[in-house]
């Protein structure tokens, strides 16, 4: 945990002389924070340091992240003397001793500074700053598994608003939006109408002590059963009334706070989601999405095909020969080598797994939320990116209200994916 | 920890078959919710159990805290394993499975629960019933620390929301302030309109997830110089104009949610609402209270006059004798005797401590967010409960905003008591 | 219209010289405002004047009005000689020259007047006051019909907001609908609270413009089947469920703002608020009233019975006497008694008329919005006034929203009123 | 007002049955409303004329207009009888009689048709529709001065909200202003944002019973000093404090509603946004617009420089004579070019008039509010169109709060235009 060798300390002070008081100074303030003074004064020292802390370049807020974490971490020897203690003699004061102890001061620390006014949005910043330092300074992990478990407590779905965000929405907010969307981009605010409207809107989680800054967010768009393009829907100009419809389609759903990684909200807001159009409106039985497949293409590719080689016949991996030599010329693809992939495809989706669950993170994360896998769509998406990642497929996973709970309960106690008739044909 | 013998659990069984079974269903319930089950059901799992606990009665109430407080307490002989691994090698792997063993399941059970919709309201009124439990069963002590520890963490001031209160206030809100008021009660409804305009309003936390419920409000008036009778200040008339007053008086502070007894949250309230009058109202330099001096007359009268005895000439404790015969006949009163109590007064305020602090609760109070001590007012409260509880003696402390940081750090770091000139001389 | 003689403006300038000045004044800014200075200065013209306007006493508010509405009057003989040149040649152009003279400045007056902030509420205000006069200034009658004018325009219907007033309305707006309710009186705010729990609410229009004065409310009583009594329901702690209730009983409409007399919005307000019920309960299918019958008594016992003599036979007449004598025992009224009066309730409600309309104000509204008369109750108000005004009688008028329409025409169209066959058998 | 021959009733009958079906529709709807059924069933009957009118096509408009006119036109002959009545009798109830006669039934029926919920808003554009008609009908302009008479009540400065528009604004509100700038017009979205932030804002008139469109809005920027280019400031970018400024400039003023031209608010909406400002943020003294100057080019070219030759000595006029022959080549002026037609521009502004007043519109409108001339900037908008329009020049016109109500007084009494010194020496 030395890792001073990181952080030049000692030249900043000689060069540098106020680069390192300003560090100095959030220290003492923080020193404070943690004392008796936060009592009457938390208000105020916590907004000083979270001021302080904004103006600090990065090399600084590393400086300041390592030493607050070593400063703040439980103290070994400490603990080793509590525990045998506890050892000796292991009553409730013994326990409690030792809790205290090994909780640290790490996260005290930060529930103090919480008390500034708009303290939590800059908390939150904080942490994204903080992972991003992760990877050259693991130590801070520690630091951030403090975060994580505070986060977790305050960004509680109990806490959290729903809000039904539509062209009526505060510009500031929809920008937002447009910045954080990942799986279809949105090219300016503009361009963000057409998925606010002809029955198409989007769903965000709002904390209520932040609410200028959305959390999560859902894209949904209203269909006539289940509709296999996403460009077609976003694009789609229909007058049509709500109650043609009978479907709801998730088409895309983004984290807006990187310093919220981790905290996962994704699974609560569908359900909630869900819960709220089945009572707004109640001709919308089916929910399902129309899903990327990011990997497959990799997967399918790796080491001329060596992950494929027990499941494909030797003639068809020469049919395939071409893949591998890097001219993915799909005009080349015949309704034989689409049957191929689609096999591949099931496959890949069912039997590939890491740690026991799904490679692709995607059908981790919905067959984890009790979803299955309904269908694969062939030229689902037909974009450069959809064509590189996954030969343009895309997956339909669906949402079925009456027995995801059932399916969620097989996948994680006995590793079970609950696929349709129509995918598992697909493998046979 | 058998407390079986509190609950006659299987008498229930036999004769109430119904009410085990609804407990039982709790506990199922719990324990779904605690598992890997949470993570997709974790809103409608949560949500069951809080309507199951609202139905319970009251012995069923406590039996079910009585058996999660068991169930899910840390397992003694899994942290002393991990203790012991610990203290054999102490890397930080070894140190977290310690820390897992320690926390038990508790707080992660109520941080769950909290997924429900209107679940933050619900487990503060839990908490309520619970302390209404622990003076039976101490044992669910430790439960209420665990509560207590999360709800630190959720009514953090940083995510309570400052609220004006006025006449144009919902009347549903208003009427939570009248249900709560201990130190100057109120009647109905329309008495509460006295106290809400002629320059006069309230300032009440809420928590953003629980806006129907305040946390805590504060009762001010605004004055010219230091006002010395509540009531006159509650039944003025007055016309002014808020540039007519300089001062503010702080004369009541109560909490309304038994359920968050011991988070303390009135010294943030104070200095929040400081905060805001500064700016809203510039003209407004002085800050100060009028506040009750509880325990004062019983501490006088207390076996005859023994806490006294020391401060008191012989001769005055004979004049002062009929007090304890209980003839408080104050019209016996005369100046000679003010002066005296006056000086007894102080004395109690000062120097009169418990473990190094004030007796008195509403002087360690203000002390410890800073505030002086002013003056104290003969004939402050002459109401009958005035009258019997401190001689109608009020106390007036300062909240000296250049000066409170300093003596709030005097005050905890060396025990000094900050009093003004004029109560400095009554003592001599 | 020289009404000079009732105020002595002569002796108000010799001996109270300030207040006629500030009269004077206010005439002054009238001119200007409504010159061309208007133009740009209108917004501060107006607030001057509103704001001088409301420091004048009664006395130089009459004046105030006295002079304006002289000031500003049509001027005849402009009007003589624009209809001559109109009759000589009546082209659009002399018909406008026509039409303006006819208008004079009154409405233009108070239409700028209005540009105030706050202006709405004000000259409201200022009509309740001018109708206070009327009485002893009866020429102030024009002024009051060009406020009609302008105030029909301005409450219009289609700018009103409906609003759902319950115990989360702020206790501000609460308070004024315990002060205007004269149906069913309100003591206190705590007991505002009854009518709005239970399944039991109020509906309000507002002015979009003046959001803290609420113009007009209907009480409203959601219940199984048709209530029979007003203050039984009141007094209701049901735990019920919206579901279990099937009608909504109207028991008490009444306005808010004098200065809003014979702007009649009660019955557009009775339709919007069935509306919305039909649309958020929809298991509400029956709207009704049960309302007082005002003056039945009175018209029942004058001149020893004149009005009744040829509907009662002799022998009923001479049981009824003991009622002319002002011995009114209602012990003495047994079953013989009730079937007779009921009969006269039935023949007055229908065949006593006036101009064509029901005599009963309450019928002539209700039957007006195209209600049926559906019910009498005997017993139904046994209040003190209820018996005086009505022996203890309620009407029960039913919305049959299928057929009001219709019966309204009919209403209107033939004179004829709707009764139910219950209510048409009492009178056979 | 025979324009029976514009529509083809006969034809329409004959062969679009339907077409001229849905106008008998409305038209019998319109009779109803404006009977005694309005009574009841106004709501709802409004609601429906003003649903089918939306389904009309052009054609169908106009007939519906044109016939509207004439049907619920003022009766000339009614008219003549009651005002020869009234030249025999001129007392008042004669008076009325004359005044009802001569209002016709047309207010009356717009005034009802707006009970609709919504209705303002689409009377509003009704009136829109109108307008684009009245230029081949020209009778309609007496509907029109109707509609504007009503209008004029209805959208009283008193009765409109303003409005901060910011960043934080609903795009679905910020798009109007984007689509109805006609000064500096906006791109897209994004674009809007610019003229948002960096002490940039808008401020709009709202009507609160159309709360989903501005009616006119003014866009104003703070800077330091009187600033000399609009699109300078647009996209400046800088960190600014609020204190850092001086100023305050109304670059751009516009409507929103087509429906609502000639109801003049813009001088209402700057008086009440200089209000606000002087509230909100004291520190900002001057009020100043950038203005454009159109027709100033187009007036100094006229029939080779006819409108100039008084003024301009026959050498520069010589010198001009490349002007005339339109080779606009502005490279050529040089500073003697410019200081002729900033010469002419003064005198353009100042003494070209037309009915007494500016012939200029825009000055007309600053100096009808009070403004004075205070600058012209030469080289002040460069895009084509201000070169074309104004050879590059703008127009600062100031807003002097001590002086307004004075100027305004001279520009409306006497015509006098006040100006600077520095522009006075401009003509000399």
């Amino acid at each position: 945990m030395q890792n001073n060798k990181y952080i030049s300390s000692d030249k900043c002070i000689d060069t540098r002389n106020n680069i390192i008081d300003s560090i100095d100074y959030i220290l003492i303030l923080c020193e404070e924070l943690i004392s008796y003074k936060g009592r009457t004064s938390g208000i105020s020292l916590a907004t000083t340091i979270l001021d302080q802390y904004q103006k600090l370049n990065q090399d600084q807020k590393i400086s300041f992240f390592v030493k607050i974490n070593k400063k703040y971490t439980p103290d070994l020897s400490a603990i080793s003397r509590d525990a045998s203690i506890f050892l000796e003699n292991n009553n409730l004061k013994n326990l409690n001793r030792l809790s205290v102890s090994i909780e640290g001061k790490r996260q005290e620390l930060f529930r103090r500074m919480n008390m500034a006014l708009g303290g939590s949005e800059i908390l939150v910043s904080m942490r994204g700053d903080l992972l991003s330092f992760i990877g050259d300074y693991p130590e801070l992990q520690e630091l951030d598994n403090d975060l994580i478990h505070l986060f977790r407590s305050w960004f509680n779905p109990g806490f959290l608003k729903l809000r039904k965000i539509d062209w009526n929405t505060e510009a500031s907010i929809l920008e937002k939006f447009r910045n954080n969307e990942k799986v279809h981009s949105i090219k300016d605010l503009s361009d963000i109408k057409k998925r606010l409207q002809h029955h198409k809107e989007f769903y965000a989680y709002f904390h209520p002590a932040i609410k200028t800054e959305p959390i999560i967010f859902v894209e949904v768009a209203y269909t006539k059963g289940i509709g296999k393009s996403v460009q077609e829907i976003i694009n789609r100009n229909t007058r049509s009334n709500i109650l043609d419809f009978d479907s709801c389609m998730f088409y895309s759903i983004n984290n807006c706070l990187i310093g919220l990684s981790r905290i996962s909200l994704g699974n609560f807001l569908i359900k909630r989601v869900v819960q709220k159009i089945i009572i707004d409106k109640p001709n919308i039985k089916v929910f399902y999405t129309l899903s990327p497949l990011p990997g497959f293409t990799a997967w399918l590719l790796t080491n001329k095909g060596e992950n494929i080689r027990t499941f494909v016949s030797k003639k068809d991996m020469k049919m395939m020969s071409f893949l591998f030599e890097g001219e993915g010329d799909y005009e080349k693809f015949d309704n034989k080598m689409k049957s191929v992939i689609l096999r591949l495809c099931a496959i890949y989706l069912i039997e590939v797994k890491h740690n026991g669950k799904p490679i692709n993170k995607v059908a981790n994360f919905h067959l984890g939320n009790g979803a299955l896998i309904n269908d694969v769509f062939w030229n689902g998406d037909l974009s450069p990116n959809g064509i590189k990642s996954s030969f343009g497929i895309m997956v339909n996973y669906e949402y079925d209200l009456l027995r995801m709970d059932e399916y969620h309960e097989l996948f994680f106690s006995k590793g079970k994916i609950t696929v349709s008739k129509k995918v598992e044909k697909l493998i046979c």
